[in-house]
Protein backbone atom coordinates (compact mmCIF):
# COMPACT_ATOMS: atom_id res chain seq x y z
CA UNK A 1 0.00 0.00 0.00
CA UNK A 2 1.03 3.73 -0.24
CA UNK A 3 0.38 5.53 3.29
CA UNK A 4 0.17 8.75 4.21
CA UNK A 5 1.56 9.47 7.32
CA UNK A 6 0.75 13.02 9.06
CA UNK A 7 2.79 13.16 12.06
CA UNK A 8 5.11 10.26 11.44
CA UNK A 9 7.67 12.50 13.90
CA UNK A 10 6.27 12.34 16.49
CA UNK A 11 5.98 9.96 19.68
CA UNK A 12 3.45 7.74 17.94
CA UNK A 13 4.35 8.22 14.68
CA UNK A 14 7.61 7.36 14.70
CA UNK A 15 6.93 3.94 15.69
CA UNK A 16 3.99 3.46 13.68
CA UNK A 17 6.31 4.22 10.44
CA UNK A 18 9.09 1.72 11.99
CA UNK A 19 6.41 -1.22 11.73
CA UNK A 20 4.82 -0.69 8.04
CA UNK A 21 8.02 0.80 6.69
CA UNK A 22 8.94 -2.68 5.84
CA UNK A 23 5.88 -3.49 4.02
CA UNK A 24 4.44 -0.40 2.82
CA UNK A 25 5.85 2.77 0.50
CA UNK A 26 5.25 5.56 3.56
CA UNK A 27 5.14 9.28 2.76
CA UNK A 28 5.32 11.14 5.70
CA UNK A 29 3.82 14.55 5.96
CA UNK A 30 4.22 17.25 9.04
CA UNK A 31 4.02 21.10 9.61
CA UNK A 32 8.10 21.24 10.61
CA UNK A 33 8.91 17.62 8.63
CA UNK A 34 8.05 14.80 6.26
CA UNK A 35 8.67 14.79 2.73
CA UNK A 36 5.61 17.11 2.49
CA UNK A 37 4.77 20.12 4.61
CA UNK A 38 1.29 20.47 5.69
CA UNK A 39 -0.81 22.30 8.27
CA UNK A 40 -3.71 20.09 8.82
CA UNK A 41 -5.93 23.09 10.81
CA UNK A 42 -5.83 24.60 7.27
CA UNK A 43 -8.10 23.20 4.75
CA UNK A 44 -6.51 25.04 2.06
CA UNK A 45 -3.24 23.48 3.25
CA UNK A 46 -4.60 20.05 2.98
CA UNK A 47 -6.24 20.47 -0.23
CA UNK A 48 -2.35 21.29 -1.58
CA UNK A 49 -1.31 18.22 0.74
CA UNK A 50 -3.64 16.24 -1.75
CA UNK A 51 -2.46 17.44 -4.67
CA UNK A 52 0.73 16.83 -4.20
CA UNK A 53 0.76 13.28 -2.89
CA UNK A 54 -1.52 11.22 -5.64
CA UNK A 55 -2.99 7.74 -5.49
CA UNK A 56 -2.66 7.09 -1.65
CA UNK A 57 -4.77 3.72 -0.29
CA UNK A 58 -4.57 4.80 3.63
CA UNK A 59 -3.74 7.49 5.59
CA UNK A 60 -3.00 7.65 9.63
CA UNK A 61 -2.83 11.09 11.50
CA UNK A 62 -0.80 10.94 14.42
CA UNK A 63 -0.69 14.48 14.71
CA UNK A 64 -2.33 17.39 16.95
CA UNK A 65 -1.69 17.33 20.70
CA UNK A 66 -4.23 19.20 23.55
CA UNK A 67 -3.16 22.21 26.18
CA UNK A 68 -4.17 22.36 29.41
CA UNK A 69 -7.16 24.41 30.95
CA UNK A 70 -8.76 25.23 34.46
CA UNK A 71 -12.71 24.86 34.46
CA UNK A 72 -12.92 27.68 36.64
CA UNK A 73 -11.69 30.21 34.24
CA UNK A 74 -12.09 28.46 30.99
CA UNK A 75 -14.75 30.09 28.87
CA UNK A 76 -16.09 28.73 25.20
CA UNK A 77 -14.14 31.39 22.90
CA UNK A 78 -11.12 29.04 24.81
CA UNK A 79 -12.37 26.05 24.09
CA UNK A 80 -13.21 26.85 20.24
CA UNK A 81 -9.38 28.14 19.84
CA UNK A 82 -8.34 24.43 21.19
CA UNK A 83 -10.86 22.81 18.30
CA UNK A 84 -8.53 23.66 15.00
CA UNK A 85 -5.58 21.40 16.00
CA UNK A 86 -6.51 17.97 16.65
CA UNK A 87 -9.86 18.06 16.35
CA UNK A 88 -10.74 19.81 12.95
CA UNK A 89 -7.32 19.03 11.56
CA UNK A 90 -8.02 15.75 11.60
CA UNK A 91 -11.85 16.06 10.27
CA UNK A 92 -9.92 18.26 7.14
CA UNK A 93 -7.96 14.82 6.51
CA UNK A 94 -11.13 13.26 5.82
CA UNK A 95 -13.25 15.23 4.34
CA UNK A 96 -11.15 16.63 1.99
CA UNK A 97 -9.04 13.53 1.62
CA UNK A 98 -11.85 11.23 1.00
CA UNK A 99 -12.37 12.78 -2.46
CA UNK A 100 -8.27 11.51 -2.99
CA UNK A 101 -8.15 8.36 -1.51
CA UNK A 102 -8.00 4.66 -3.58
CA UNK A 103 -11.22 3.15 -3.91
CA UNK A 104 -11.20 1.01 -0.57
CA UNK A 105 -8.87 3.04 1.20
CA UNK A 106 -8.58 4.05 4.94
CA UNK A 107 -8.20 6.60 7.01
CA UNK A 108 -6.85 6.21 10.80
CA UNK A 109 -7.01 9.13 12.96
CA UNK A 110 -6.14 9.73 16.87
CA UNK A 111 -8.81 10.20 19.47
CA UNK A 112 -7.46 9.53 23.19
CA UNK A 113 -8.03 7.85 26.55
CA UNK A 114 -9.59 11.67 27.53
CA UNK A 115 -12.43 10.78 26.35
CA UNK A 116 -13.83 8.13 28.49
CA UNK A 117 -11.24 8.92 31.50
CA UNK A 118 -10.77 12.30 32.30
CA UNK A 119 -7.93 14.01 34.30
CA UNK A 120 -7.79 17.11 35.88
CA UNK A 121 -6.86 20.42 33.42
CA UNK A 122 -8.06 18.88 30.37
CA UNK A 123 -11.48 19.65 29.55
CA UNK A 124 -10.78 20.66 26.26
CA UNK A 125 -8.52 17.46 25.53
CA UNK A 126 -11.57 15.46 26.71
CA UNK A 127 -13.93 17.71 24.16
CA UNK A 128 -11.36 17.22 21.45
CA UNK A 129 -10.86 13.65 21.97
CA UNK A 130 -14.92 12.37 22.25
CA UNK A 131 -15.64 14.62 19.50
CA UNK A 132 -13.21 12.73 17.31
CA UNK A 133 -14.63 9.26 18.73
CA UNK A 134 -18.31 10.56 17.21
CA UNK A 135 -17.08 11.60 13.59
CA UNK A 136 -15.39 8.52 13.31
CA UNK A 137 -18.28 6.43 14.15
CA UNK A 138 -20.66 8.62 12.17
CA UNK A 139 -18.69 9.34 8.85
CA UNK A 140 -17.91 5.36 8.63
CA UNK A 141 -21.69 5.31 7.47
CA UNK A 142 -21.19 8.02 5.35
CA UNK A 143 -17.62 6.93 2.94
CA UNK A 144 -18.04 6.08 -0.71
CA UNK A 145 -15.76 4.03 -2.76
CA UNK A 146 -15.36 1.42 -0.07
CA UNK A 147 -13.36 3.69 2.02
CA UNK A 148 -12.62 2.69 5.59
CA UNK A 149 -12.38 4.90 9.06
CA UNK A 150 -11.05 4.34 12.18
CA UNK A 151 -9.63 5.99 15.31
CA UNK A 152 -7.15 4.93 17.91
CA UNK A 153 -7.61 6.04 21.22
CA UNK A 154 -4.40 5.43 23.37
CA UNK A 155 -3.82 5.83 26.86
CA UNK A 156 -0.56 7.22 28.06
CA UNK A 157 2.35 5.85 26.15
CA UNK A 158 5.08 4.10 27.13
CA UNK A 159 7.77 6.23 25.69
CA UNK A 160 5.91 9.42 27.27
CA UNK A 161 5.18 7.94 30.13
CA UNK A 162 7.79 9.49 32.60
CA UNK A 163 6.97 13.10 31.24
CA UNK A 164 2.99 12.75 31.08
CA UNK A 165 2.35 10.30 34.30
CA UNK A 166 2.38 13.72 36.85
CA UNK A 167 -0.50 15.14 35.18
CA UNK A 168 -2.36 11.36 34.49
CA UNK A 169 -2.74 9.74 38.41
CA UNK A 170 -2.91 6.15 38.57
CA UNK A 171 -3.42 5.99 34.19
CA UNK A 172 -1.68 2.98 33.43
CA UNK A 173 1.87 2.99 31.24
CA UNK A 174 0.55 1.54 27.52
CA UNK A 175 2.71 -0.65 25.62
CA UNK A 176 4.20 0.52 22.48
CA UNK A 177 3.42 -2.66 20.71
CA UNK A 178 0.11 -2.39 21.21
CA UNK A 179 -0.61 0.83 20.29
CA UNK A 180 1.28 0.10 17.33
CA UNK A 181 -0.84 -2.99 16.42
CA UNK A 182 -4.02 -1.32 16.71
CA UNK A 183 -2.53 1.39 13.90
CA UNK A 184 -1.92 -1.63 11.75
CA UNK A 185 -4.86 -3.06 12.71
CA UNK A 186 -6.72 0.14 11.45
CA UNK A 187 -4.91 0.08 8.03
CA UNK A 188 -4.50 -3.84 7.12
CA UNK A 189 -7.23 -5.65 8.86
CA UNK A 190 -10.29 -4.06 7.08
CA UNK A 191 -12.09 -2.92 9.49
CA UNK A 192 -14.16 0.54 10.30
CA UNK A 193 -16.15 2.41 11.98
CA UNK A 194 -14.42 1.44 15.07
CA UNK A 195 -12.70 3.34 18.08
CA UNK A 196 -9.81 1.03 19.06
CA UNK A 197 -9.07 1.96 22.46
CA UNK A 198 -5.48 0.90 23.91
CA UNK A 199 -6.27 1.59 27.64
CA UNK B 1 -35.01 22.69 45.86
CA UNK B 2 -34.82 25.61 43.51
CA UNK B 3 -34.27 24.33 39.80
CA UNK B 4 -33.60 26.58 36.68
CA UNK B 5 -34.59 25.02 33.79
CA UNK B 6 -33.70 25.64 30.02
CA UNK B 7 -35.43 24.47 27.55
CA UNK B 8 -38.24 23.49 29.59
CA UNK B 9 -41.05 24.08 26.40
CA UNK B 10 -39.31 21.37 24.33
CA UNK B 11 -40.51 17.68 23.99
CA UNK B 12 -38.18 16.48 26.77
CA UNK B 13 -38.62 19.59 29.02
CA UNK B 14 -42.39 19.52 29.17
CA UNK B 15 -41.81 16.07 30.76
CA UNK B 16 -39.35 16.63 33.08
CA UNK B 17 -40.58 20.17 34.51
CA UNK B 18 -44.03 17.85 34.98
CA UNK B 19 -42.33 15.30 37.14
CA UNK B 20 -40.45 17.95 39.46
CA UNK B 21 -42.77 20.63 39.67
CA UNK B 22 -44.78 19.06 42.41
CA UNK B 23 -41.89 18.91 44.57
CA UNK B 24 -39.41 21.68 43.51
CA UNK B 25 -39.58 25.37 42.92
CA UNK B 26 -39.04 25.69 38.72
CA UNK B 27 -37.76 29.04 37.10
CA UNK B 28 -37.99 28.55 33.18
CA UNK B 29 -35.48 29.97 30.51
CA UNK B 30 -35.94 29.74 26.91
CA UNK B 31 -35.11 31.76 23.88
CA UNK B 32 -39.03 32.32 23.25
CA UNK B 33 -40.51 31.61 26.23
CA UNK B 34 -40.25 30.62 29.63
CA UNK B 35 -39.84 33.22 32.74
CA UNK B 36 -36.88 34.04 31.34
CA UNK B 37 -35.40 34.81 28.17
CA UNK B 38 -32.05 33.70 27.18
CA UNK B 39 -29.67 32.89 24.40
CA UNK B 40 -27.43 29.95 25.49
CA UNK B 41 -25.11 30.41 22.81
CA UNK B 42 -24.16 34.06 24.18
CA UNK B 43 -22.13 33.54 27.47
CA UNK B 44 -23.69 37.62 27.37
CA UNK B 45 -27.13 36.15 27.77
CA UNK B 46 -26.23 33.27 30.29
CA UNK B 47 -24.26 35.98 32.56
CA UNK B 48 -27.61 38.22 32.39
CA UNK B 49 -29.77 35.06 33.24
CA UNK B 50 -27.48 34.08 36.47
CA UNK B 51 -28.14 37.70 37.61
CA UNK B 52 -31.34 37.49 37.52
CA UNK B 53 -31.79 34.07 38.84
CA UNK B 54 -30.42 33.77 42.06
CA UNK B 55 -29.79 31.04 44.56
CA UNK B 56 -30.24 28.10 42.35
CA UNK B 57 -29.94 24.89 43.24
CA UNK B 58 -29.69 22.64 40.02
CA UNK B 59 -29.62 23.83 36.28
CA UNK B 60 -31.48 21.11 33.55
CA UNK B 61 -30.68 22.08 30.05
CA UNK B 62 -33.17 20.47 27.36
CA UNK B 63 -32.13 23.06 25.07
CA UNK B 64 -30.84 22.55 21.75
CA UNK B 65 -30.91 20.27 18.55
CA UNK B 66 -28.60 19.15 15.71
CA UNK B 67 -28.90 19.65 12.55
CA UNK B 68 -28.05 17.12 9.50
CA UNK B 69 -25.48 17.21 7.30
CA UNK B 70 -23.41 15.49 4.16
CA UNK B 71 -20.33 13.78 4.49
CA UNK B 72 -19.45 14.62 0.88
CA UNK B 73 -19.51 18.07 1.39
CA UNK B 74 -18.88 18.73 4.41
CA UNK B 75 -16.47 21.20 5.79
CA UNK B 76 -15.17 22.27 8.89
CA UNK B 77 -16.31 25.93 8.65
CA UNK B 78 -19.94 24.16 8.86
CA UNK B 79 -18.72 21.65 11.67
CA UNK B 80 -17.49 24.90 13.68
CA UNK B 81 -20.48 26.52 13.22
CA UNK B 82 -23.04 23.71 14.30
CA UNK B 83 -21.25 24.05 17.16
CA UNK B 84 -22.13 27.14 19.33
CA UNK B 85 -25.79 26.18 20.08
CA UNK B 86 -26.78 22.79 21.60
CA UNK B 87 -22.73 22.04 22.70
CA UNK B 88 -20.77 25.77 23.37
CA UNK B 89 -24.44 26.80 24.07
CA UNK B 90 -24.71 24.09 27.84
CA UNK B 91 -21.29 24.72 28.19
CA UNK B 92 -21.65 28.39 28.52
CA UNK B 93 -24.04 27.10 31.09
CA UNK B 94 -22.12 25.27 33.43
CA UNK B 95 -18.56 27.31 32.83
CA UNK B 96 -20.57 30.51 33.98
CA UNK B 97 -23.14 28.82 36.25
CA UNK B 98 -21.00 27.57 38.41
CA UNK B 99 -19.98 30.65 39.98
CA UNK B 100 -23.48 31.17 40.75
CA UNK B 101 -25.02 28.00 41.81
CA UNK B 102 -25.57 27.07 45.59
CA UNK B 103 -23.53 24.77 47.55
CA UNK B 104 -23.71 21.08 46.43
CA UNK B 105 -25.97 22.38 43.02
CA UNK B 106 -26.08 20.06 40.20
CA UNK B 107 -26.15 21.00 36.51
CA UNK B 108 -27.66 18.44 33.97
CA UNK B 109 -27.59 18.55 30.87
CA UNK B 110 -28.53 16.84 27.31
CA UNK B 111 -26.49 14.92 24.72
CA UNK B 112 -27.67 11.93 23.04
CA UNK B 113 -27.62 8.37 21.46
CA UNK B 114 -25.75 9.62 18.26
CA UNK B 115 -22.63 9.83 20.30
CA UNK B 116 -22.10 6.27 20.18
CA UNK B 117 -25.11 5.25 17.83
CA UNK B 118 -24.29 6.96 14.53
CA UNK B 119 -27.03 7.93 11.32
CA UNK B 120 -26.48 8.87 8.56
CA UNK B 121 -26.92 12.41 8.16
CA UNK B 122 -25.38 13.59 11.53
CA UNK B 123 -22.12 13.68 11.64
CA UNK B 124 -22.19 17.20 13.48
CA UNK B 125 -24.71 16.10 15.78
CA UNK B 126 -22.21 13.39 16.59
CA UNK B 127 -19.67 15.11 17.56
CA UNK B 128 -21.88 17.38 19.59
CA UNK B 129 -23.18 15.20 21.59
CA UNK B 130 -19.78 13.04 22.03
CA UNK B 131 -18.18 16.50 23.13
CA UNK B 132 -20.77 16.91 25.64
CA UNK B 133 -20.22 13.64 27.08
CA UNK B 134 -16.45 14.28 27.19
CA UNK B 135 -17.14 17.56 28.82
CA UNK B 136 -19.22 16.41 31.40
CA UNK B 137 -16.82 13.55 32.62
CA UNK B 138 -14.02 16.51 32.50
CA UNK B 139 -15.82 18.89 34.39
CA UNK B 140 -16.83 16.80 37.37
CA UNK B 141 -13.62 16.36 38.62
CA UNK B 142 -13.24 20.42 38.88
CA UNK B 143 -15.94 21.79 39.75
CA UNK B 144 -16.07 23.38 43.35
CA UNK B 145 -18.61 23.79 46.37
CA UNK B 146 -19.97 20.40 46.26
CA UNK B 147 -21.32 20.91 42.50
CA UNK B 148 -22.57 17.99 40.65
CA UNK B 149 -22.12 17.44 36.82
CA UNK B 150 -24.40 14.96 34.88
CA UNK B 151 -25.34 14.18 31.23
CA UNK B 152 -28.67 12.50 30.22
CA UNK B 153 -27.93 10.96 26.49
CA UNK B 154 -31.38 10.02 25.16
CA UNK B 155 -32.19 7.67 22.31
CA UNK B 156 -34.88 8.72 20.03
CA UNK B 157 -37.85 9.52 22.52
CA UNK B 158 -41.22 8.40 22.23
CA UNK B 159 -43.29 11.64 22.14
CA UNK B 160 -40.71 12.78 18.62
CA UNK B 161 -40.47 9.20 17.77
CA UNK B 162 -42.85 9.43 14.32
CA UNK B 163 -41.18 12.41 13.37
CA UNK B 164 -38.05 11.15 13.79
CA UNK B 165 -38.27 7.52 13.03
CA UNK B 166 -37.32 7.91 9.14
CA UNK B 167 -33.93 9.24 9.72
CA UNK B 168 -33.64 7.33 12.73
CA UNK B 169 -34.09 4.02 10.84
CA UNK B 170 -33.92 0.59 13.63
CA UNK B 171 -33.51 3.12 16.79
CA UNK B 172 -35.64 2.09 19.21
CA UNK B 173 -38.48 4.61 20.56
CA UNK B 174 -37.57 5.30 24.06
CA UNK B 175 -40.33 6.18 27.11
CA UNK B 176 -40.50 9.34 28.50
CA UNK B 177 -40.89 7.98 31.89
CA UNK B 178 -37.43 6.44 31.09
CA UNK B 179 -35.85 9.59 30.20
CA UNK B 180 -37.80 11.65 33.09
CA UNK B 181 -36.50 9.46 35.70
CA UNK B 182 -32.69 9.88 34.24
CA UNK B 183 -32.96 13.98 34.57
CA UNK B 184 -34.90 12.85 38.39
CA UNK B 185 -31.79 10.65 39.49
CA UNK B 186 -29.36 13.27 38.42
CA UNK B 187 -31.12 15.89 40.06
CA UNK B 188 -31.65 14.37 43.09
CA UNK B 189 -29.96 11.42 43.21
CA UNK B 190 -26.38 12.70 44.50
CA UNK B 191 -24.46 11.26 41.16
CA UNK B 192 -22.20 13.08 39.32
CA UNK B 193 -19.73 12.20 36.34
CA UNK B 194 -22.09 10.07 35.12
CA UNK B 195 -23.39 10.31 31.56
CA UNK B 196 -26.86 8.43 31.79
CA UNK B 197 -27.93 6.61 28.62
CA UNK B 198 -31.53 5.99 28.12
CA UNK B 199 -31.30 3.93 24.72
Amino acid sequence: MKILMIGAGGTIGQKVKAALSSKHEIITAGRNSGDVRVDISSPESVEELFKQVKSIDAVIVTAGSVGMDDLQTLTTAKIMEALPGKLMGQINVVLIGQHHLNEGGSFTLTSGILADDPAKGFISGAIVNAALNGFVLSAALELKKGIHINAISPGVVEDSFVELQPLFPGFNSIPMDRVVNAYVRSVEGGITGQIIKVY
